[in-house]
């Protein structure tokens, strides 16, 4: 940590700025200037919290110069980090491919839906049941019935379960019926959930894709995943989804952010996975979108997938049909395999 | 709703957006021009699902005419809404001075605080027990002990209190203590947490104030309203604290949204309050960010003050001190006096 | 300038940093941590180009301390500019009103509209000639032939012109007509225009009125000045004109930045004028819009009027008749009082 | 166009709007609702300015139904065009690589960083003699000495030239010696510089790589091609390189808009290339930003590269040295040749 003093601040200000430095058990160095003090602070700083020397009135600019998340940071813990469901491994330069519709809206749905995910070879079914939707009035997801219908469209396929969590009292009935819980970019900043869902999955380690909020900075999604390994969780899968910028609208759905994922492998050795539907918000851009994160360095992708795109209660004009999704996994593929045999990254 | 087919979309397409809309019960006017057929739909628009429209391949676009938020739009009902807390009354030409410090931190610093509150002569008293954080490692409130210090405070000075209930199972115990329920920016979209607020509050209507979202627009605001409204308790007052622009960071802490003020006392007639301490994040700023707000019509501010700024243990830097805090007031009921006296606003 | 060099750098890399500085002529003062280094810059920074210290391999951040503009900053020029145009002062405590069609489309049009212009009581009168459209079929305004017209209404009215430059080869015919020139928000970060217009009215110092560009930060609008500071001219207005962000389209037009007008007034002493007319793309906002601008410390106004609304053949969803002009002169006139009597400011 | 009115809009004006549509020329049909009319108007809507719909009281809001820009729309003109420079060619499938340091800084680095694109195998060599920096205190080009280093380092090398035109009085000097006329970020929306680069061109038609503003809409961009077009030079190239959102900053310059590729080349037939140097700001991002937007279906690179990296006078940090340049080209090609094989795109 970087403290800049306002220029000839108070040697009062200085000498606060350094009693809660020294009161933190921490040491501080100062570089006196001309007209400018510098106070730099060695040790563990994550015992001083920054607001309480941005407060002091001759602080000019407190710098946070290592990370505010720590369990999840490349700096703290450097390896790739490994998630395994029954056979399926994520990360350390496995690639996956998940997908399925974007709402479970009945069974013969869901069962026509994910016989099209098996067959063209993912290795995750997606479905959600709970569904957070912008106005009340929109579907809201067939609750705890399309739980039933993905778990037995699992065991079908014997394809593993991705569903959403949307709230905290729907954890315990989500946990009964899935092998990876799903947090929405809407919930991203709900901490008390984060939170809870951390505390709920300590023991059972089961896996958590967390999506990115629409608009959170690099450094919040990585401490709202900081949430969820402190409470005893490590097992978290990054999703980058797209953002919400300017160019939003007419044209895309969201501003995809498939720039982000060679930064968050670096900051982070947690698995990042791509999600080329609601980047787009459009199927004819998810071949291009899905081949771009791939060449990127992404872990994984989700893609949308509905056995009648037409007819889909939700997100139907962002829906793969079965071709589209075929040549999407084979070319996706291909371009992972340059990938590796030209050693692109340090997977 | 207006339905906008693609140049040369095949008469199967159209017919198929045709059949979707006399199966919601609604009539069409279509509209044909030369390569291009323009559908109106003609009732009540809230029966029909624009995503079941939009997932037609011959679909280009499709405009919502209408509202997608109901209870809460002007357009349903036009007039102003009146909220009562006790003696005092929000809405409808009457302006309302809620302070307090971001975070209950102790039953000293809490009991100060509120006797400033009480001296500038506002009318509600704020403070923060659960705190949600960017963080994990800042500090999270003081859980129930802030809302008994809270309650104490309250009263002494006789000030109604708003606090912030952060996740669904905190509801309960915040609404043991609090007079105006608060949900914070980072839970605008928890649709979860919006439903079962409106669902325990719909017999007691305690008011609920509803801050913005930083990236939300102003359609998903008033539809977050709407989650609420819906469930029972349309007692709402909307609350505006800065967005999150590329401009946020060196100068501001937030691109203030001062401007969308008329824009929501235009669509909606709930009270809108606004908060010059969080659009701003510098103490310096509030009073010109209060007197710009009071200017463009907001009902209210809410404004954070601190016994001591330089201690406090969350957003001290925005606190404002006593002085501070009367110079902001009188100021502002003066330029409230002049908007009273020009008759520049509807109330 | 404070360098940060990236965990455990190369000693190597911290003497290229040191050698570097001392070439520029300045002292440096080093400050090792366990595993971190970092490197204060004393002297005059601006003689150091931070690009230059970025690129050694083992930095890993340069914080620039002081600002990159000087000319224009209070830190270099503490006191409160005045500009001066005939009788008229801006700055310093004096407000201004400046108002008239975005474009001259007739003779008939620009006269009537500056006899409105006059008669509310505005002290300058703007009108463009040409005019920076985004599609090229949209009108381009009248050229000469319009600036013909704004000087006949100026020389009835007796009211200073203010109009825009659109390019470099304009600048001697506008120079011709115009008391104020403005350059548009399109053309804030088009360096050689900016440095053109600084070069031919270093004698002249005839005012400048330059509108932030819609998605410049403060910093680079400060940085445009400089540049025509730089070359002679510190007779510079800077007018916000409103931002492109999430929120614009539906509602707003932009997004309404009033809040930086505070902000612009502690970095520069140069006076702040707003444009309410371009900040929410519709009369039924200016009222508030302008109120709240003044309201939170502008030196000014600027606002499109026309004499027929209905017909203008440019921006007129935004242009008010002559009786919402008059009610907002009013209403700003009183608010302003306010702020003297309060003695909200420093002015 | 559609006219949706007002609800309750006055007869009266909808007469209005009705008689403006004829007086262009135009035909219109009217769909009357309970409440609620629409207007859509059928024929060249090109003849008719919104502008002069928009502004009649009873009209809530204009909505284009057609693009505003023609000449370069695949709308008007479905095929893919073609550009030739020499004996290379761009767009209808052909890659091409633009390399060469940011800015010319000497004889030496020009030569140098020029032999270096040529042994990569590079098609096009660029560098900048004029350049446009934020700060007037920043280094600003070499200027005509400079374009004379890029020639001779173009006639050894035998690579055409790429170099960007700042401002109007450029034109000339510019087109003595480059290949390819750059127009920056900057200057994307400075209109009379597009003008007169259009009209100075129209006999050559030597190809412009236009850059997107980093804030500019699709639409812009597209418009701000079309003013290039009208004025009869096509040979138009488009070039992504990062939009400014809430997310640039710490850890990307910008936000990289690979993901608008694929919109490009459906609305247009030009080429689009994509900078990865400008979108990422960091060496070490080039890589997967240059597969990324290889793989989303770009016709070309434009990358930064640099004999020195560590001296580079501008941009240093994210030039790359050769060897990292030729990792980049070698998986760039693969990537494009999985494309071809896969057909994953038009071409």
């Amino acid at each position: 940590m970087i403290i800049k003093m306002k220029k000839n601040a108070a040697q009062e200000d200085i000498q606060k700025v350094l009693n809660r430095i020294s009161e933190a058990g921490l040491s501080a160095n100062v570089s006196t200037g001309e007209s400018l003090t510098i106070i730099g602070v060695i040790g563990d700083v994550t015992l001083l919290r920054p607001d309480l020397i941005e407060e002091i009135s001759g602080v000019d600019a407190v710098m946070r110069v290592s990370r505010p998340y720590k369990l999840v940071s490349r700096e703290f813990n450097p390896v790739d980090r490994q998630i395994k469901i029954g056979s399926i491994t994520i990360g350390t330069g496995n690639f996956v491919m998940i997908s399925g519709p974007c709402a479970v809206e009945s069974r013969e749905q869901m069962l026509s839906s994910a016989r099209i995910v098996k067959r063209v070879g993912a290795d995750l079914l997606r479905g959600g049941a709970f569904k957070p939707r912008t106005s009340p009035y929109d579907f809201q997801g067939l609750g705890e019935e399309g739980l039933k219908y993905l778990k037995e469209a699992s065991e079908e396929t014997g394809l593993p379960i991705v569903t959403e969590v949307t709230g905290e009292d729907k954890i315990d009935i989500v946990l009964k019926y899935a092998d990876v819980l799903q947090i929405g970019t809407r919930n991203m900043r709900s901490y008390d959930l984060l939170k809870k869902i951390g505390e709920r999955t300590k023991d059972s380690k089961i896996p958590v894709l967390l999506k990115r909020g629409d608009n959170a900075t690099i450094t919040e999604f990585l401490n709202a995943a900081e949430y969820i390994a402190k409470e005893g969780n490590e097992n978290i899968m990054l999703c980058l989804r797209g953002i919400r910028t300017f160019e939003c609208g007419k044209f895309v759905r969201n501003t995809a952010d498939m720039g982000i994922i060679p930064v968050l492998k670096r900051e982070t050795g947690l698995p990042v996975i791509f999600d080329p539907s609601h980047s787009s918000g459009d199927r004819d851009l998810v071949l291009s979108y899905s081949a771009a994160a791939v060449a990127a360095g992404a872990d994984g992708l989700i893609i949308e997938t509905h056995c009648d795109p037409e007819t889909a209660s939700c997100d139907g004009k962002q829906s793969l049909a079965e071709n589209q999704l075929v040549q999407t996994f084979k070319l996706c593929r291909r371009i992972r395999e340059c990938l590796v045999q030209e050693k692109a990254y340090s997977w």
